[in-house]
């Protein structure tokens, strides 16, 4: 059943394994002096980093990368402060390894507590945005898990030098050798290899589009953290409060069109939609967002120019872009049974002034961020205040939404005797 | 990439699902009274609960299967009050579904918190002992998760009758048809197939042996709990008081030797290993347990009736018997390295006097359980205080050691809101 391991991913992992080890004992002092030395390195390095960025956007216009790709690939000097800030930044978040919990003293006079671990050795595949490397590392070292990366290929010079710097910083702040390591070969069998290399990487974070998502789960031996898609929803109850509604809906769509919270499908209770639905057409046509309504809808708004007719697949389509797809619907139960169809449980907002309608809509939406009279976009561990984030889980196991340090840790029960033995 | 889904998975996953959206919102009061109505059942199915079981005794003793496997297979009148105990204990349970915790307003007012839920719909494949049937679908039902179960066939008659049982008691007790349903096809492939119904099924729960837990992890797509597998350690520091450390070693190998707790590898300070080993020797081969010695170990007990050359091998066995395997060892770090290689990081324990070494067990000991001066048959979730578990964790993400009722639940944000949007 075992596949032969590719000597890189043996290597690395074998590396990673022992690292893994030594940092997780570590004290917090020396982790967020390494997270400091990281950040001078971009500063210094940031020559050689231009310069090897310089390299994969040239790569990257010779095979034809559209302007958005290369935009997501460019360092400027700019961006790498920003990068290093972000760095600064996980300093002052509080360390949560150590953590003692759910701590009790049993009748036979055991104490028993939940100590918080680093998980150990953390995988975390990406497509080709650089300050993914620099994030991830700063937050799997503050956490005490080593992490082996495996970049995409466009980024492959801009991600070699960024570690390199962190590397070097590491080696002076007396991080162990193997903390942070990359894949250097762009072969695609190594990320399967690596999807299966159970002895060594303890969980795989996949940062990518729903095809990568797909992979690590039908590939890997290692629990995957599954996420990232949001096909989000807003429903519109007959109680809502325009005002409020429609900033709401108008941040929630445009605001950051390309991200996973932002929303796809807006559902309309069918008293309001004369009301609202013309209204909202307007303001986002403001916006360049294309409405694709379902008959109820596109009756009222029939003419208007940013409108066109919904097909089925629209209600299952995070758009990642200025479209919108729109329902009227009969009232609550049937918004509730087209988000339970429909969602892929990662953020959906009610706008109500109904308490009871509140209620139905928090108890009975299982998604990982159930909203009342708020903008989707909130779902994002700063927001919400992780600090950073490394990933929104979608999945249910472990942890769902945004994932930040603690979520990057695991428990294990301490359990202090005095010659306890089981009758 | 999606393999073809049998029928049974297809219509029981999609049953199961129906039942798990319902069962979420279901009130403490009417999953108790449907547990209580189980316990009933059980005792109203008695008779055809036993005449089951006797066709599946019978059916067994003809396969030639040995006394132990019929014995765990046996239902008798004692052992079916025994399991129908069990229910009305996670009666008594709290629920915690809906707790409410890491509650915060943030600066621009949202009241965000984190709200417990169930997992959803539960898979869980186990081997012959029906008892599980009923412990397992108390447990899903109590923390509002629908199972699908897959037990051994020796025991599907006795199976089947006891969630015939079930389902009546659930029926009557306004639980969604759906709730617990357990795979009547005893193909091979039905697992493969349950394996990767992850539009079905949220977590798999294996419990039984390696080979099980090895073919869940390569072929699911669907997270899965592995663990149950325990090489578990003890660690004789040479200031431990021989007064706790005999009877600890002597209740962690003989009180119960087949279960994972048990302790498999003795590693015994060289300073105190001419004291300590002889009257380990005789306490055990008193009990008929077997030492398997290193050298140095061997040459300690030279002679010994009880005692034989142990094989590397053994330092990598889960015994599940009266065996034991012994190496006296320099000192803590070649301890603490011996069980990093060899653990499987279940259950492991020092025995020692000295406040430092004791810290740095438990420090550097990466286990799901970590001891000074206790038995480590203490990992189990009734002892330490979960009142039950549906398994023992020895993987890290989402529980490590024993799983109770709130590690079948997992969590969703809430975030209550007066019109915010992102900035």
């Amino acid at each position: 059943m075992a596949t032969e391991i590719p000597d890189e991913i043996r290597q690395k992992g074998e590396r990673a394994r022992h690292a893994a080890r030594r940092l997780a004992t570590l004290d917090s002092r020396t982790k967020n002096a390494a997270l400091r030395a990281i950040a001078e390195q971009l500063h210094n390095a940031q020559d050689e980093i231009l310069q090897a960025n310089a390299r994969d956007v040239e790569a990257g216009r010779a095979a034809g990368l559209g302007e958005a790709m290369i935009d997501r690939l460019l360092i400027t000097p700019q961006r790498l402060k920003a990068i290093a800030d972000d760095v600064l930044a996980v300093v002052a978040l509080p360390d949560p390894v150590g953590e003692m919990f759910d701590g009790s003293t049993l009748p036979n006079g055991l104490q028993v507590a939940k100590r918080r671990v680093p998980i150990g050795v953390i995988g975390v595949i990406y497509e080709s945005r650089p300050n993914v490397t620099v994030d991830v590392s700063a937050l799997c070292l503050k956490s005490g898990n080593a992490v082996i990366l495996r970049g995409g290929k466009e980024a492959a010079n801009s991600n070699a030098a960024l570690v390199r710097a962190i590397e070097a910083a590491c080696q002076r702040s007396g991080i162990p050798e193997g903390a942070v390591q990359i894949i250097e070969s762009q072969e695609r069998a190594l990320v399967h290899a690596m999807l299966r290399a159970h002895q060594y990487i303890d969980m795989i974070i996949p940062r990518g589009g729903a095809g990568l998502h797909e992979f690590a789960r039908e590939n890997a031996t290692i629990p995957v953290i599954t996420g990232g898609i949001g096909i989000c929803h807003i429903y519109v109850d007959k109680t809502a409060d325009l005002r409020k509604a429609l900033p709401i809906i108008y941040n929630a769509k445009t605001q950051r069109p390309t991200v996973c919270n932002a929303l796809d499908t807006l559902l309309v209770h069918r008293d309001v939609a004369d009301t609202l639905l013309p209204q909202v057409a307007d303001m986002l046509a403001a916006a360049r967002v294309e409405l694709r309504c379902e008959p109820r809808a596109l009756a009222v708004l029939e003419g208007h120019p940013a409108v066109r007719p919904a097909t089925p697949a629209d209600f299952d389509t995070e758009f990642l872009s200025l479209v919108l797809a729109v329902k009227v619907v009969d009232g609550l139960d049937e918004a509730l049974d087209h988000i339970h169809q429909h969602s892929t449980h990662h953020s959906d907002a009610i706008l109500t002034e109904d308490y009871n309608a509140a209620m139905r809509f928090i108890n009975e939406v299982d998604s990982a961020a159930v909203y009342v009279n708020a903008s989707t976009r909130f779902t994002d561990g700063g927001q919400l205040g992780l600090g950073a984030e490394v990933a929104i889980s979608t999945q249910r196991l472990h942890a769902r939404g945004p994932m930040g340090l603690r979520e990057l840790t695991t428990y294990k029960w301490v359990i202090l005797g005095s010659g306890q033995v089981r009758a």
